[in-house]
């Protein structure tokens, strides 16, 4: 069932080789002032930066830099860059990067023209936005968190040993975000194949949750299809532009809230993961794999017809003379072949983990209601020791 | 192949049982003075009409009525449209109804501020919006055209006998929309039915054009499956919230640019079933099913592997054993079969076409580039003659 909801989504879309083109249409609405926001400096030897600064220079933009955002954007570096965005009264923020660094450019956004601490109001106490903020920009050059069409921002507190998400209203989305296939081409393969799987993580998280399936099931079941399918090309040949494209726009639409429509949701895979990588230096998507398998055949006893679903309308398996539960597990059964193929890390123990963390990852394990089955800690256990 | 695109959709959507209680959020934003847009009075016998009129006169708005908005709004009608909201010296233009009025309140907002003749600038020379526009809200309660979500706008000019389509940008775009399904509830079978094949033609017409699948085709499958699901639920039981919610949802989702990013289309189907409507008085939804059947049958040949595509992916035809043509013809034929127990109209001549009428409606019909086959006048007319 759909249920109640309001849908808004403003953010501005510059899409394909010619993408970059579109920051000159933007530039001019804003003021002088633009705080240039990047990471540790792939941008700089890919020629992106080079790209981007040329456009900022022709639109006679006053440019401060605010570089080294890392893979988890910590309170430290936040404050770092409310400093520098309020000593330049930027009017624009412009991320290039992938979702960390927009993540933390949204952080900044809304904390300029906060007087207080903006860790204790947004990420602890989870408040609303009641300040102004300073718009948003965005250049992608990493695919997987949709952070380029959505309000979400996941800042650490190193001190606190916490990582939490705050999820924006549409104020607070990107304006304008340009999406370039190409310029993701020089990520590792690794990477590329860790977005991959975080993408479809997104969506099964949305998928397996729920007992009123809607539209947004169907929509998601097409998604799925189209990731599977470029995948397999991107992992073939990584310069493939129209795989890496499929594979872009489907991120995007992954985690913009279309498809939450009516979908309740527990992204317990996502608790799971994330616990992995606050105990280990491992990459997001590769944490969510590696515990996704054992968790799925867990749940599935509680879920039998969706997860029988699934295996026929994305896996196309065959039903003919199976039970339904034997074809709900031959659907994991493809997955799991999928995922091996594609080049997804399986276990826990080739992220690092071992038997002796795995208490520690439990107590960190943040458990959820909204799914086939609220799990306990002796479940969460048992299902990181499957997955090691 | 996706290729470059912008995609920008404003539009913020209200959805459900409570969705009208967004209209309290929204009214603030905008001035005093409102012109209340809507159709032949179906909004005052089902209370729809007074529920709006609280709401504006509860947040103190200055209401000038518009009403009589017909199903293809004509120049003239425009033209009242305009001295009223001049008049009134409006702020906001409120589209109570369906698509036609939604379609007529976007042509009043782009024309308001323009001392020329909008019809010769916008319809006949397509020509862009270069003045200020008056801010549209849209209260829906008939489904099916999209325009609720979209920059879509067609006028009828009577003395002309032209009947033309401007697809504004998103500064046109409806501001907000409410979409209550029960506000659908109150339509007759035959309207719904009518709308619901109007939904599956905008989606095939995107679906079956181009070369080049990506991400767009595979959710188009999903609305598809979503949308034939839902419409066998709400054939048995119209006023089932569930169905008819799903249905309102796709409509807006099948004609709001997400599905047609890479996708060349021609719309011919539109085209053959607006040449019907130009001599006759039949409903949209239902000229487009009179020609379908024909027109598929006719251009499969030039389109066999997207035919064959269809019919396993959308319509789950066996295709153990068959050549693939003979695939593709089974998904035809199921369509075929959904279509008669949906209670669609299958031939012309339920629509008061006679063969002698062939010859005029073949000379109204657009021939149009970009799908599998561009048709011949002799092919149009003997997909007319099949349909008969």
């Amino acid at each position: 069932m759909l249920g109640e909801f309001v849908y808004h989504n403003p953010t501005k879309l510059y899409f394909g080789k010619k993408a970059l083109e579109g920051l000159k249409e933007e530039l001019p609405r804003y003021g002088k002032n633009v705080l240039l926001v990047y990471g540790g400096g792939s941008i700089k030897r890919n020629g992106i930066y080079d790209k981007v600064v040329a456009i900022l220079e022709s639109c006679g933009k006053t440019v401060t830099e605010d570089p080294g955002v890392m893979p988890n954007p910590t309170t430290e570096k936040l404050a770092e860059g409310i400093r520098l965005a309020r000593a330049a009264n930027v009017d624009l923020i412009l991320a290039v990067g992938g979702g960390s660094v927009c993540d933390y450019a949204k952080a900044v956004s809304v904390s300029v023209h906060y007087d207080g601490d903006p860790w204790q109001k947004y990420f602890a106490d989870f408040e609303d936005v009641d300040n102004a903020v300073v718009p948003v920009g965005c250049v992608l050059t990493m695919v997987g968190t949709g952070s380029e069409m959505n309000g979400g921002s996941v800042i650490t507190n190193r001190a606190e040993k916490r990582k939490i998400g705050h999820v924006f209203g549409a104020e607070v989305f990107p304006k304008f975000s340009i999406l370039n296939p190409e310029f993701t081409f020089t990520l590792p393969r690794y990477q590329m194949v860790s977005g991959i799987y975080d993408i479809m993580s997104h969506i099964l998280e949305q998928y397996f949750s729920g007992e009123d399936d809607n539209t947004s099931d169907y929509i998601m079941e097409g998604l799925l299809r189209s990731l599977i399918h470029s995948a397999e090309i991107a992992c073939k040949n990584p310069l493939d532009y129209e795989a890496r494209s499929n594979i872009m726009w489907i991120a995007t639409w992954a985690l913009n809230t279309l498809i939450a429509k009516g979908k309740t949701t527990d992204w317990e895979v996502h608790m799971l993961g994330q616990a992995v990588g606050a105990h280990t230096d491992a990459t997001h998507g590769m944490t969510l794999a590696a515990v996704s398998m054992a968790y799925y055949r867990h749940i599935l006893p509680y879920g039998i017809p969706k997860f029988k679903r699934y295996a026929v309308n994305v896996w196309g398996v065959d039903t003919v003379g199976k039970s339904e539960l034997r074809i709900a597990e031959e659907g994991l059964a493809a997955m799991e072949k999928w995922m091996r193929e594609t080049g997804l890390v399986l276990k826990l123990g080739e992220l690092g983990v071992t038997e002796a963390m795995l208490d520690g990852i439990t107590e960190s394990t943040l458990i959820m209601q909204g799914g086939y089955k609220v799990l306990t800690p002796v479940e969460i256990r048992a299902i990181l020791k499957e997955s090691l």
